[in-house]
């Protein structure tokens, strides 16, 4: 199923930040040097192979600083772009098009660079692998509804949303409430009904302790591979396992072999490349 | 000269998005396992060698989240901080130190990666260089204003803030006002007196072309070394000569060399990694 | 344990919408008729018993109406007030304390009513029910958090925030997916793995359907008693079962005394009466 | 006449802010369980005989939040609708229709709660009776515009909008002037001479005092029947009357009957039940 | 009275949006010519004899845009003062006080404008005149409530603030409603009973017919001066006459010895003349 | 070239504010007078001679508070419009028509006043001069860029747009600095190789210095007529040179006589005049 893009809501407000930063008081090179009458049209294409992200954003992005500009999509969010493939077509004024060619190309170079990157994960995984790839909340600042999106246009999952959409405790919660099993009472007895417990645990003391105590979902932080595989065998389905720490497309791979539900990587928001990807003038 | 941070107006409006998406809407975590009287201190501290950038950021976070937590700022933006070097404390109720801790990290991970890049590319020339380092508009959508005070931080320069704040003639606007003079004439005659214009050459008849029209900056997009050394003695002073396309830092070493005015470079911006830097808790 | 009020960023934005509505253009009558250094004090009093909720939303009405007013709490959220206890002092000028009064009554008056309301059905438990009286979307729109933090002052516990917070499958879900199971599993696959899935059922067939799926927590939509208590019966701890529609303080004595887990009630904010509480002038 | 909808400026705002609440970071059910092609229709019919309100709020809510539905009105905002009757047609893809449901629904059942409340007032008038029933500023906060709407969709008229938008003495005011005649003297000389001035009184020697101070609008405060009845006697048209103060539907139709101008009554808005009003799916 | 100012949720929203357009994106010229730790001091002062309007203004601007400056009054709005007389005195980072210099400026100069020309108007009264001088909406777009407030500081009343909060009949409503008296008896019916009605006329029968009809206030539009003795006396106290068109000083002093209640003027607010007032720096 | 419009993201934005002003709470004389269904004509007509200044303005104002009133163009913004020559025409519902009518005209008004008022600045130049007359940062706030827009639609030229978009050296910043060349070289090595660097001088003797720091703009501020002409043959091109202060039509004929580059106003923005121009109702 093609991942669902974010609310228009919330791309339009993220688009109109975005070109207050860089078109709102005018392209004062444009409007010097083509007429405001000449038409033109571009295309989006790829210069390098890439999972394309970021369609709606060019459509916004043209909509609201200039209008007649047409854009007509040649591909779809998710699909895997060769060198040369087109992603979308402008037509209309040139200066509508220069307006908005840096700001739709610095979204979709970046959004479509997590898309490949989570790409890139899920096909590191061994075939048949029910293993999910998914991001953290080290996302950029501002972007997070989007980046989510990209990792699902590349085949990933999200974790929670923000603070509020789930229970994740970690070190600190446990100190403070006095250990893990006291931790996981107390979230159980305050969060939603509709929300799982998940709980980050060290050693494989902690991870008894919070299997015991019904945690629903442990993060193993920076376990190795034998120890993920000791843990999988422990805990034997009574709680969904996620990794975490130090993930390469190698120990995706051996992590997928081993079965653990969940891996989790903040690498892929907050480190991924932006791709190549142009605008490249058809007439 | 230090560099000048944002205005507040920027970095709360910046800030507030970013709270809206992982806090706004409560701690469920924390709210469950920490004692709303517990209090806390913890230390933004450096796990790998950086140039710090975004402490106002950080005491924006703390103010609009969380007010009731003090910070205490260890160092200054620019500053080179060696592992395990502290850059500010946080002191408080502990759960508004957690509500704010990731925002506060995804923010400084990222801005003090970009200062960490620029540095590098500082460091790389020559000693005694007269070459700026400096940015393009291929900046995180939404964060402009603060990708380019990390470049300032990292002893880097700014290239035009948007669209409207300088003239730069490219390829197509050169075709559509039919010629690199024409362009260059039409954009003098059009852009404010207080506006330098700058032109994009792709060749060496461009370039005899813009110096004879009088641009006052001349681009010379992806020219190799030693086409940038035959433009300078071409050029000889009478306009900014600036070198694009696949920087490195050994090329930055020798276009220092050269002589060459400015050197811009996208990847400070769209491709920086970000630098590990954690919240480590004191008491 | 004492609930935790919504964010700031949040009360700030809904209580500066509510005095743009009535202040912000300026109080006629008081700037005709109330010297503008004429000082005064008055206190929030109830009038009829009620369980208090809103104290941080008076704070933000005057400090962002009114600064020069002076908010010092006497009470606290979630407390049971008799009449003519008094929830909060206001002191200053007189002119501020008008501005803001009927803005802040608004709020507190409606807040405490969903409060009172939502701890005379969590009273109505027999002693020792671990059942959870909780919310649901059927909010005020504009006021989710606020109305979700006064159902927390009043005993009760939250449902999901939104629609993205977790899972709860309806008639239009299963119809679409074809069939209770299919809904189910496409909701596994779909969403985070720190999710629960409800789901929803009007039958008994449906019922055993959702547990065998595997739902987390089955909606029992209209069960009448005695089927509520064949429905846990049948589950057996197998799911947390939520029982909702037609909710009376009869009912939840039965209910909770038959032991389901959760009862659901849109009544607590969409219905709720506004509390009689004034503020009166103390000089 | 019809009464006219608020500015789409208002209802934009408005909803916008109650569609961030819940539906801007998704719905995790619907994506899942229905197709992304599958298209639906289903109707807003009543449950209970009730006067329609918060038609224009719909359509913003699906322009907004899910464009691809679209709403077809089947009757008219202060229509009485019985049972079964419809309001509004909405078709389009199933997931937008069930995106905007519950918004929509939170919107038209309380607004439609007004109106009905505010339509049996006004009929529990005499036959022919002058006497108009009026809101206060008691509505819910952020919803002033629509509730006053609301009121007028039901037959009531609105009081003043604001504190700037009509002068109205109560008893701090007289005691901050000193004396109602003081008071009243000061708005006079104080208000834009557009602006009528209301005075409230709670005594005959008070009434007294605000006719010969010329008061236009006098507001009798907890006068029961037979004081009304004596000053509308006394008055004799020289200001309008105002009464307010647990209005019942039987005291309506006796303050009618004497010949009260103006009834006002806050329960209109802070107290008025949601009305049953649903979303039938049609295919 | 002193008049009160606006509300500062309005004045901080138009002095942000003021600081965006010059000062959000940095001062590029003071950061690189003044040392961050320079101090300074400097005074707002008159350099033509005015009325002042905007020390809340200056101090909101230096609030959100250079919280470290600041700001000392040596006046109060309303206040007379000569040549050289000093306003307010601002303080600290020079820096911060060249950024915010332009801008508050650019209010004070203009909202002193029109409070020097709104007392011109109001001392060309004969003494002892009851006839006040008044705006009207032809305000400069974003800023009418504090052009209503300078209006105010000269001496001058204040018009209805906005289309909602008082009738006002035209010509074109006059004609759709057809005739003087259905348009008064429409507005009457419809309006809040605590708004008065008001009705321009053209000509003398038109008057006539809007006494007759019982409009609370009569707009004399273009009247000359005979035509408005003649009115008032056929008046005589049944409605507020309020005269309009061609307002000069001369104008005034007559109309305000023939004794009508109210001239209004839209020259007050469009027309009005920036005062010399500069910032003189005093260290 | 015609001008080119402000951003549509930017008159929105303005236009909104403007429209809360004034109409988001509605038009009571309108919605009592006018039925709902009257349709009406009408014609944005000049009542003296003017340059047309606004258009997209108009077209946003009834876009946004009264969708259904059509607008259609019978000029452009920059043109001469002769008594009763027509800028636009209205179509559609007559409310819609009365409820835009004051916001609209407020704004052509004015920007059609700073148009026409600049264009009397530039024809005053001698036939073939190269003058240019620019606006300065002394506008209304909350209008710079539509200000900024009217001034080149009557034929005049922007200086620069905010603090950050060039460097402008005034006397403080020279003191700062410790002397002209000091700070010149300051700005020269802070400023982005984009700006160029304008100094202001008072003196001769700050001329000459000026020119030997390498000002690339110089500003003679409050230099008579021979003083400007002894630094023209002074300077002889080396730097851009701006005249500014006590600039009348003479002068500017004279300044352009003797070859200024620049002309810079503020009078153009704060102190122009707004034109009459009328909506005339045409059916």
């Amino acid at each position: 199923m093609k991942p669902t893009p974010p609310s228009p809501l919330v791309i339009e407000r993220i688009v109109r930040a975005a070109l207050e930063e860089d078109v709102a008081r005018g392209d004062v090179t444009s409007e010097a040097t083509v007429d405001a009458d000449a038409e033109g049209a571009a295309e989006f294409r790829a210069r390098e192979p890439l999972v394309l992200c970021g369609l709606d954003i060019v459509e916004h992005v043209f909509r609201l600083a200039a209008p007649a500009v047409s854009v007509r999509r040649q591909a779809a969010d998710g699909d895997h772009l060769a060198i040369g493939a087109v992603a979308a077509r402008v037509e209309g004024p040139a200066r509508g098009i220069l307006l908005g060619e840096r700001v739709a190309l610095n979204f979709v170079q970046r959004l479509s660079g997590v898309a490949t990157q989570t790409r890139s994960y899920v096909d590191a995984l061994p075939a048949g692998a029910r293993t999910r790839i998914t991001d953290t909340r080290k996302t950029t600042p501002g972007l997070r509804a989007l980046e989510r999106y990209a990792v699902r246009c590349g085949g990933g999952h999200n974790h929670r949303d923000d603070l509020s959409s789930a229970v994740l405790i970690k070190d600190n919660h446990v100190a403070a409430a006095g250990g893990v099993r006291a931790a996981i009472e107390r979230a159980r007895a305050h969060a939603p009904h509709t929300s799982r417990v998940e709980c980050e645990v060290d050693t494989f003391a902690q991870l008894e302790e919070a299997v015991a105590a019904g945690a629903d979902v442990i993060l193993l932080d920076n376990f190795d591979d034998p120890a993920v595989e000791r843990a999988i065998a422990f805990v034997a389905g009574r709680a969904i396992l996620e990794a975490s720490g130090r993930v390469t497309l190698e120990r995706i791979a051996r992590l997928g072999a081993l079965g653990v539900d969940v891996i989790s990587s903040g690498a892929l928001t907050h480190s991924a490349r932006a791709v190549d990807l142009g605008l490249d003038w058809v007439s």
